[in-house]
């Protein structure tokens, strides 16, 4: 015989916390307290199995659940000392869901379920108080009505005003017991009509119409959608907790309330949390009476008037801390849990883990290796790395008056507040002049970098989550709005307006980077505090993970920050980013100008000297970690001039003509530029670019070594690569380089030779291509590209629909595509190992900095991540976590 | 001890005609033709090993080479009477290389080796002709000069012609014995003074020089590019064939020639050919004097008045026309031969099978098979699938005068007479008053179509062999020269330019869409004949295929073309280009720039009866054959308007304004529109234009079976899938229009739903899109665009130099990407059965009538490729060879 039913209460219980599964989170946690001797309600939980069962068997029940259920009810009757339906002695029920995991969509609770004409009338003569008993009642109507039966509430609110009105009165607690009953009276009437058939008095019908509707609501459409999203089976079904109720809203000295073991905000060691007295739950979420805080401290601080509950009921405080304290020692966890007090008397009714800062995660993980709670690596997987991004930018303070005038995609994460500046120029001049900026664009070009640097943060109209800006931004560490699509932006008249507000240039602009929101003027920011518990935490990460975690860096400045943030080496750097500095861009395009060797060689003579000065103060700020350095790589109608005396300025450079320039950008023109002549297609066509390159990087890596600098671990690496014979003909025309410096200067540095797989060309044929690499790097941004065969500058157009329909369960520039770019990156890493054993392998895309997609690169067997400074701390963590789920699965 | 040289003559050989990969393909027909007791001049062959062991050995030889060449040389002089260097009796010899294959760039023959002052003047003594000795020595001297030595010939001839100045006379033979004599003194101390050293006199120095020289010729630049591209193994290595020599140069009764066993341009079954009274093979190249032909019948058709070999040499005759037939006999195919008559007795220099025009293969392969030669599949292999293209077209009529002005690529075969146009409008007027009309574009797009229907040919300044021009081009079966880049198009003005040359509209150009030339003015034309023997071959050619061969067809009209041709079904119907006629494009653009769903389901309303139509159409010409319709594909964009009356149109028709509608092209445009919102992207964000089409086909399949049609084999295809997600939801939407067809009309026709696999996504996951899924169409344009990450309209820029480099073999647009391509297709076809194992798999792209890329898809266990109309018989063919050559390999 199957068990369907498990009992818990008076000290004991059938089930346990570890079988979440079969009785739901909620039901779990009930019984362990019961088995803890904790004051739990007695109650019964119904597993998730006949959720199962119910779905298979068109919506009916297993023949002998009844039974079990009315068996468990007995024993619940005998603890709580009711019956249901005995008007003598009423036993009232709570009915809940609970599935593994907490779900949006699914019913929610029925309170004071078992209440009748007769029971409620009995509940009047055995509690003394008929206005409790007929409060309660219409209560319990109102609810189930709701939930279970599907009539509107705001039926039931019109019912109660209208009566409030023929008498008079304001609150609902001047209403009497008599008005009460008969308000019950009319919200049964009114069910009756609305549904065409009475509100059940008999309590077993109550009971099975409750059960029922919790299971019937695990596939509400809400819930369905939830699961898709969130990649939750099925067939895990939701369980029933059906509890004896206990009441807060028995008199002065009963009380409702949730608490946490520790401050969910800072992580400090108290009791927080609110209460309110003589309530029941639902009277904290309506919001008439404010709840008071538990603990006299937090009262203290806040400044409150009214007494906290360690002032109020002192024995109820005092039992409440020693059991949370009894919980976090029992789940080794900080606890959030609800409670009510019943005429003096504390009883527990959930308890889970308390959701929190990153601040409260990192501060209460670190405190609990300190107490002997946890060890590190539990420590470890108590902060979600993602989160660690609120630790390492400015953000809004909570407390500061804010105006909201749009919302946009969160692209960076930080806070900043500044003047609006439209152009990038406007921004630069705002800078120079000690001004803070935010960069306002319809959208960003590789031209409007200095802009960007120059700014405090960018906002942008236009693109995603990977688009231009968000993707700069983020690699800069700028906070960054991206796609706010209702922003209207008239750069030449120097205005934007989001529905009707105006903002001009020069006044102030505030943006969370975080949660894409955007303000009018000035909002309060809290600076960063990376506080000791932060680097003891990173140092414990550090013990744990396999992956090496590498840098996304360009400049000198972004290698200096993403070394404080302890990245152990740079994994991309990308060159074409040097092009586009003012002083550089007219060389950069003379030479794309040129339609002769000849010409372009002219112009990268003029680049040569100032890439091996940028390389040089890289390695310098490296100081011996391995630099991998991609050769150039965007088409090259990027750095194209586009304003008439942006052509003259390359014309006299070049000694040509306007015409003639245009022309050739003419033909530089690309239908599909992200497919087009780009990587290393241009050093085959132009092998004189990456030649240069190649000696400017050589070149800076010898006079390092000879200023008596670490020498450096150079990795020089071609993208874009489909044929291993283009690896071949550029990886001889760098050998090339290197034999002219060796018969110049009598000595070379040493360097690796490895690719960018990006293409999924490359992925399949890495076998042979490593023949040549010695190392792959994978460019996931591109992989994507091209696997799925979705622009990301495009994409906006329909990825938001295919997330919002459920069709794909992250945005995949965000998150790996784990079955169909992943399928490929452990194709090429399988395949390129079958080939050359120690060949290294990294990733570089933008899914270096995400959680999932550095479980994925650790699963695969990676060597290393890289990604942006400011996610260096990010994948630190998530590395570590990946490392330790994986040994746990391993197990 | 290995067998490094291999000698033949006298009837007898130690080689085989088998023993072409170590002999060559000369040297072993040479020993073959001696096996079958044909009158060859005795020789040896220097094996291919030699060739290894020469590379693999720093340039040196078996040491035991020398004695092996040494016997076989005694033995070449005991059969042809003399020695080597013996001035009393000398032996001259001829030296050649022969690869396995004929390659380009290697050194190609030395005549006339062994004479020095010595055996020169013996050889005059000994035939009394001393004008003939020395005249073999000057030649000899030249020649060795020229390919051993590498002196440049002209110097040569310049001497050549002091010497006749000197004289007074003016043909080479007016020079007498004594000139001759001293012509050959000038040359060597001519020799002597470029290089530093003597001629050498030493026949040993000379013969081993020759073998080096063809050795190092191996590795010369020409030769090595020429393997590469072709795929040619460097290891292979070439043979030398070293032969006594016989000369046709002895007077009246000698002479040389070359002759074909059948007509090579008809395959007309006669002796066709060329020959030279008193001349060395040189003499026909050098074309100072003019052969005749070889046969009478020849003669007398071209109406020549010297007599032809037959009537000239009738013994030499009968007897090269006997071994012509034993030839043929042997070798089963049609046979080129090298002969040469000496004082009247005849000898075989050469033979291999005869180059042919398709014509020619035609007939001879089918006249074969008539005479009992072959078999009906030895003669389906006898026939180059592409060059059918030849019979299909019409073709410069070979004769006609012709003025090249420029020559682009040859994008789609045939030939065009015509007027100039510059745009589709002046091509559809031209075109309505019955001209004919050649449209010139410096590129074509989607809204030329109406223009390129009503030209002849098409010729464009830009894009590649997969240019928009270039596709549509072939799928039409218009002749086509696409990319010319030398061309400045100046559609205003009416005029184009090539070089010098400038033609205006209305004008007449000539192109010839197979070579990619163009000329200026009116070239004749041949018209096609596909005669009864291209029946004949195509039915064969059905006997042994497996693969199935469709059509991509649009229109009844191309549907008609490739039924004829021999189309099994339709496997790609593009519904996009039924949407640009200028009846609909107004309803088709109201639709898209529509900004709500009601607005664009008005406009899709007006489409609904129109596609209709086309579909009933399109089903009745097909007549019950399965029909592949692909919904909607390209991204909205290319329907746009451009120009502002179109604008106004649109906004006219949808009651909107110009402005409005700007503004949404604005919103409609795409970085990268190849991977941008196209494809079931568009069917998933507007549901209600697949619903359109959906209920459009269904509702014509219903049509004409209730006329007493054939029910049509509907097979419903949904582009650009990633994820089985997108195909699920769209086979939902189609399948609830087919239940409302059903509620309405009480009936739906059956269909099947399928998917393109052109994502490498998609092929990945094909396993789990088979649930779905009933058939795969493989979309290798865009497979081969996302595999490799280059877009078929920017590739222009680096693919011809990624050939001219040898980086790639073949445009992967234009033969499937085995390697890399060709795995995912390999993948999903595994993935696929592995979970429907008898899902429909077939090819779309541009590959489906390439007929390498065909030989893949057999191989791969497709069940049909699908090509233009005009390329049907070209894949019937292909495919039957393909099943062939598995076949023979799987023995």
């Amino acid at each position: 015989m199957t068990k369907w039913v498990y009992a818990f209460g008076d000290g004991k219980a059938e089930g346990r916390s570890e079988m979440r599964d079969l009785l739901g989170g909620k039901g779990a946690n009930l019984a362990e307290m019961s088995n803890l001797g904790l004051p739990v309600p007695p109650g019964l939980t119904v597993t998730t199995e006949v959720c199962t069962y119910y779905y298979a068997n068109g919506h009916t029940y297993p023949s002998d659940l009844k039974a079990q259920v009315d068996e468990a009810l007995a024993q619940i009757g005998r603890i709580a000392g009711g019956t249901l339906g005995d008007p003598a002695r009423p036993l009232l029920l709570s009915v809940r869901s609970g599935a593994r995991v907490s779900m949006p969509g699914m019913m929610d609770t029925v309170l004071n379920l078992g209440l009748n004409p007769d029971t409620a009338e009995g509940l009047a003569k055995l509690t003394g108080n008929p206005r409790f008993a007929y409060d309660s009642y219409r209560r319990f109507i109102q609810m189930y009505s709701d939930v279970v039966l599907g009539v509107d509430h705001a039926l039931f609110e019109e019912i109660l005003d209208e009566e409030k009105d023929s008498k008079g009165i304001e609150l609902d607690t001047d209403l009497d017991a008599d008005d009460l009953k008969h308000i019950a009276g009319l919200y049964k009437a009114r069910v009756e009509k609305e549904l065409g058939k009475p509100f059940p008095d008999d309590v077993q019908e109550q009971l099975w119409g409750a059960i029922g509707a919790v299971f019937g609501s695990w596939h509400s459409p809400r819930a369905n959608t939830y699961r898709k999203l969130n990649h939750i089976p099925e067939d895990w079904g939701t369980a029933v907790s059906v509890q004896a109720m206990v009441f807060g809203n028995r008199g002065e000295t009963s009380a409702t309330g949730v608490a946490f073991t520790r401050d969910p905000a800072t992580g400090e060691k108290l009791l927080y949390g609110e209460f309110l007295i003589n309530a029941q739950g639902e009277d904290v979420v309506a919001g008439i009476r404010t709840p008071q805080p538990i603990s006299k401290l937090v009262r203290e601080r806040q400044g409150g008037k009214r007494p906290s509950m360690e002032e109020a009921m002192p024995d109820a405080y005092a039992e409440l801390k020693a059991i949370g304290d009894r919980l976090e020692q029992h789940y080794r966890d900080m606890q959030d849990v609800e409670f009510t007090v019943q005429e003096g008397k504390l009883f527990m009714l959930q308890t889970r883990a308390g959701k929190r800062t990153a601040e409260a995660a990192l501060k209460a993980a670190v405190d609990m290796v300190g107490e002997g709670l946890i060890d590190k690596t539990v420590a470890v997987t108590r902060v979600e790395p993602a989160a660690l991004n609120q630790l390492l930018h400015p953000t809004l303070d909570p407390d500061a008056p804010r105006e909201q005038i749009t919302v946009g995609l969160g692209a960076s994460p930080g806070a900043a507040t500044g003047e609006v500046a439209f152009t990038a120029e406007e921004a630069e001049k705002l800078a120079a002049d000690h001004k803070d900026v935010i960069l306002v664009r319809a959208e960003t070009s590789p031209e409007d970098i200095h802009g960007m640097h120059a700014a405090r943060g960018i906002l942008t109209a236009r693109g995603g989550m990977t688009s231009h800006a968000a993707v700069v931004a983020r690699g800069m560490g700028r906070p960054c709005v991206s796609g706010a699509g209702m922003l209207k932006i008239d750069a030449a008249k120097g205005e934007m307006t989001a529905g009707d507000v105006v903002i001009k240039r020069g006044e102030i602009l505030t943006i969370d980077g975080a949660t894409g929101q955007v303000f009018k003027g000035r909002v309060g920011l809290r600076q960063p505090e990376l506080t000791g518990d932060f680097g003891t935490l990173m140092q414990w990460a550090d013990e744990v993970r396999r992956l090496k975690v590498r840098t996304n860096a360009d400049t000198p400045t972004d290698a200096a920050t993403a070394r404080k943030f302890g990245a152990e080496g740079i994994g991309l750097c990308r060159t074409e980013h040097m092009f586009f500095d003012a002083e550089r861009i007219i060389a950069v395009r003379q030479m794309i100008l040129a339609d002769t060797e000849e010409g372009r060689k002219e112009a990268l003579a003029k680049l040569l000297p100032i890439q091996r000065g940028d390389f040089e103060a890289i390695f310098t700020e490296m100081a011996g970690l391995p630099v991998t350095i991609r050769l150039l790589d965007p088409p090259l109608h990027e750095f194209l001039p586009h304003k008439e005396e942006e052509f003259e300025e390359v014309a006299h450079a070049a000694g040509s003509s306007v015409a003639k320039l245009r022309a050739r950008a003419t033909i530089l023109h690309e239908a599909n530029p992200m497919l087009g002549h780009r990587g290393c297609r241009l050093g085959i066509t132009y092998p004189e670019i990456y030649e240069m390159q190649a000696r400017a990087i050589l070149e800076a890596a010898l006079a390092v070594e000879e200023k008596g600098g670490a020498p450096v671990q150079l990795e020089i690496m071609i993208p874009l690569v489909g044929f291993k014979a283009e690896l071949d003909a550029l990886a001889a025309r760098i050998a090339g380089v290197a034999e002219a410096i060796k018969a110049d200067k009598g000595k070379v540095p040493a360097y690796m030779i490895g690719t960018m797989i990006e293409l999924p060309r490359a992925a399949l044929r890495a076998g042979q291509i490593a023949e040549t690499a010695q190392f792959f790097s994978f460019g996931t941004n591109d992989l994507t590209q091209t696997t799925i065969g979705i622009s990301r500058d495009d994409a906006g157009m329909f990825l938001g629909e295919y997330l919002n329909k459920g069709l794909i369960a992250r945005d995949p520039f965000v998150s790996i595509d784990v079955e169909g770019v992943g399928e490929l990156v452990r194709i090429a890493a399988e395949r390129g190992r079958a080939t050359r054993a120690n060949i290294k392998l990294g990733i570089c895309g933008e899914h270096g900095g995400d959680p999932d997609s550095i479980r994925f690169c650790h699963d695969s067997g990676l060597d290393y991540v890289s990604c942006s400074p400011f996610r260096v701390p990010v994948a630190r963590l998530a590395a570590a976590q990946a490392a330790l789920e994986k040994s746990r699965r391993d197990v």
